[in-house]
């Protein structure tokens, strides 16, 4: 990172690298200190997790967010702020039931169906079970033994992956690619293991994608415990299952927004610094860690600055992303709205990956700047950040990474816990702790304003 | 650490430091896989929360955890499991309550009494309540002010330290010594804020000491909330409490047990490494994180190694202590044992600071043996530990450690939940993830495999 000669008008003070390190570093107690002791993210994830609840995109609930967002936004103490317009896709659940016959008998389990997908238009479709293991057991089934069955995906997430979004890479494309490889033999419906660590029975819903070609079979998730009991009943004999699902991905788009607060830079105003996570979440929980953690802790970099009365070099822009869960619209009009108007990225940051104890910082940019940001990784260590390893950011920035070529990061927590809640009715504001969530948003403000410091150059 | 020239004969098959760095790494890889597929310490800890449930020395529920852990040993595999007796006190808690008069009416609030007090012998007490923030506002208050009155010591945790066993250490002299401080003024009772991290009212008990010198005063805590409210109240105008328990320490000694869970090792049998945690708990919750985590962490040890067929160079022995929390009379017993049979230990490694994501090893040892076991520091980041820099290793290997000069290492788990939890109603089994728990259980085999392999010196 560049240090600016100028930091000495903004107080700081930099004489030479030494004392310039010593500054940063009480900086960065100043910014820790604000928000362990008095950071207003943990009251703000509450009002949302209960105030509004879950908030999948196109929804009632989605738009009571954008306006909570607005409201968390100004109280923070943001310079402006305004809405971005987006227009998302509604999937609509509606109603839904799965019933496993593995005893002679007929018992209802709990269930979701993933999101985009489309359920059996509320008929009931009963079928035989037909498990494999993975896609190359599937593959060398004949196809006689799979029409017009319901096949169960029963892949395990890999508890041996100690960095869980590897093991969810591994397993997600049961998810998202299950029902177009099982359409191409005639398969009626597809059941998968959800993609969960979990040691209970919360199924775990999220995104599918149809292919065009492919007929639009149905697919729910099911959680551990009844994925477990259903391989059982189906190595000692037949299985069969009546699946109902009203679920549908509704034709027309619906208007909505990201919501975006700003501190107007004083060095460079035009050069901006995007942080953010995303508003929308799926229809179940209180979407707390996914990603409620990310808006509020964006929130809080905001208000810190605010109340310490930090003046960064450049602007700091958080954004609560609209439909990072099915479509990703909202993280693409920012994108094209930032080239339209010729914007200026320093860097985007990226919070979604739960609210738990930060642990490292993903850096998605060129090996000269990652060296750069390397130089004060010492800094973050008395945080409990040391691990500068991973690639990446998130899926919002993305399109502006892509398109715009502007360098990312992703706020990285601890994973362990993750994949326990993603996407369950089990993602509450209880399953959050204070002061991970806090933590998490000290270092992004930290590192933010490292950033608007020194610049990535 | 020193590389025995005899690894060969284990299959290990040393022949240089690089290979032997990549089958070191192997080695770390196959106890982690192991533990995180097919460890049992987690399901061990349910059946300890949920069939003993709270564990305190001297009580009924403690002999019943010495049977579990006897148990939960041969399960394990160990090759030798048996008890050593030690002599525990015994405190009774028996009713308690405290009611707060703040609004001309008075309101019972939740509250403990803390370990090792003496109450109010079951008869109220009546008085007004004088709030103090420190020791140095209650020495400036001059005798009447205090004399016979309940005077609440209103310190807080400090959330700004990052690592919370620092704020724990800052605070902790309110619980254990404010009865003896109060007394000499001649104040009737003490009211503390609890040890404690919580966005929420658990009250957080735990151990105080009574100077020979002074009056037995009684002490209780009272949780965050209720600090706050009593706050508010203490600065509008007078407050009373009205204060009642049966507390007290009984003057019998019980007899109890360490349990022992050993694998003999082939090359140094009588070179010893211990690994434990502690099996009493206090009187609430069900010690989940304090310290059945580390109890089961420890046989998990002993499980693992033998699922795997390793054959450690040293003995491992797994000791679940007893009387930790109130009295240290189990390892005061061990480290006794261990002198009087000269016993030759090569370090003794505690796991008592929660069920958390492994972050670090404390390490009490000479430099050069620090310096030895960092040669080894890069093997562990896979696991997420990166921290070696604090001192320390446990409370009940510290008699073995002072009298007997073995060195003492300590696992070193995320610190951010653990003082929302301790000593509370609150510190169940359901607070614990299971691939936390096990990650650390992973961690701590690697680390008793390196020092078993190559010593420390």
């Amino acid at each position: 990172m560049k240090r600016l000669i100028l930091a000495a008008c903004l107080g700081i003070g930099l004489v030479n690298t030494s004392s310039a390190q010593s500054q940063d570093s009480l900086m960065f107690r100043r910014i820790s200190d604000e928000i362990m002791l008095h950071g207003t993210c943990y009251d703000n994830l509450r009002v949302l997790c209960k105030s509004v609840g879950h908030r999948l995109s196109g929804t009632k609930a989605a738009e009571k967010a954008v306006k909570w967002g607005e409201k968390a936004m100004r109280e923070a103490g943001a310079d402006r702020v305004y809405l971005q317009a987006c227009d998302v896709p509604y999937w609509y659940r509606g109603k839904e039931s799965l019933e496993l016959n593995v005893n002679g008998q007929y018992k209802k389990v709990d269930a979701l169906s993933l999101g985009n997908s489309d359920g059996t238009n509320g008929r009931t479709l009963e079928a035989p079970v037909v498990m494999v293991h993975n896609y190359e057991e599937f593959k060398a089934l004949p196809e006689y033994a799979v029409r017009g069955k319901i096949v169960f995906f029963n892949y395990r997430f890999r508890q041996d992956y100690i960095f869980t979004f590897r093991g969810y890479g591994d397993a997600v494309k049961y998810r998202v690619n299950s029902p177009n490889v099982a359409a191409e033999k005639g398969v009626a419906a597809v059941l998968i293991r959800s993609m969960s660590t979990g040691e209970d029975d919360f199924p775990h819903t999220g995104s599918m994608h149809y292919k065009d070609s492919t007929r639009h079979i149905p697919e729910m998730a099911i959680g551990n415990k009844t994925a477990d009991m259903l391989e059982e009943a189906c190595k000692k004999g037949t299985v069969t299952a009546k699946m109902n699902s009203e679920c549908k991905m509704m034709q027309k788009m619906v208007r909505s927004y990201n919501v975006i607060g700003e501190i107007k830079g004083t060095y460079s105003p035009e050069r901006i610094i995007t942080v953010g996570g995303h508003l929308d979440s799926w229809d179940v929980g209180e979407g707390a860690h996914d990603d409620g953690a990310g808006c509020v802790q964006s929130i809080e970099v905001i208000r810190a600055y605010k109340a310490l009365g930090i003046r960064p070099k450049c602007t700091i822009r958080a954004v609560l992303f609209m439909n990072e869960e099915n479509g990703l619209k909202g993280g693409q009009a920012y994108a094209d709205s930032a080239i339209a108007n010729k914007e200026k990225h320093v860097i985007a940051i990226e919070t979604d990956a739960g609210g738990f104890s930060p642990r490292g910082i993903e850096l998605e940019m060129s090996p000269q700047q990652k060296e750069n940001v390397l130089k004060y990784k010492h800094l973050f260590l008395p945080y409990g950040v040391y691990d500068f390893s991973h690639g990446g950011g998130g899926a919002d920035i993305s399109p502006l990474h892509e398109k715009a070529k502007v360098p990312m990061a992703g706020l990285l927590p601890d994973s362990q816990r993750y994949f326990d809640v993603h996407h369950t009715n089990n993602d509450v504001f209880e399953t959050v702790n204070h002061r991970e969530l806090k933590l998490g948003a000290a270092v992004l403000s930290q590192f933010i304003w490292l950033v608007s410091q020194y610049e990535l150059n």
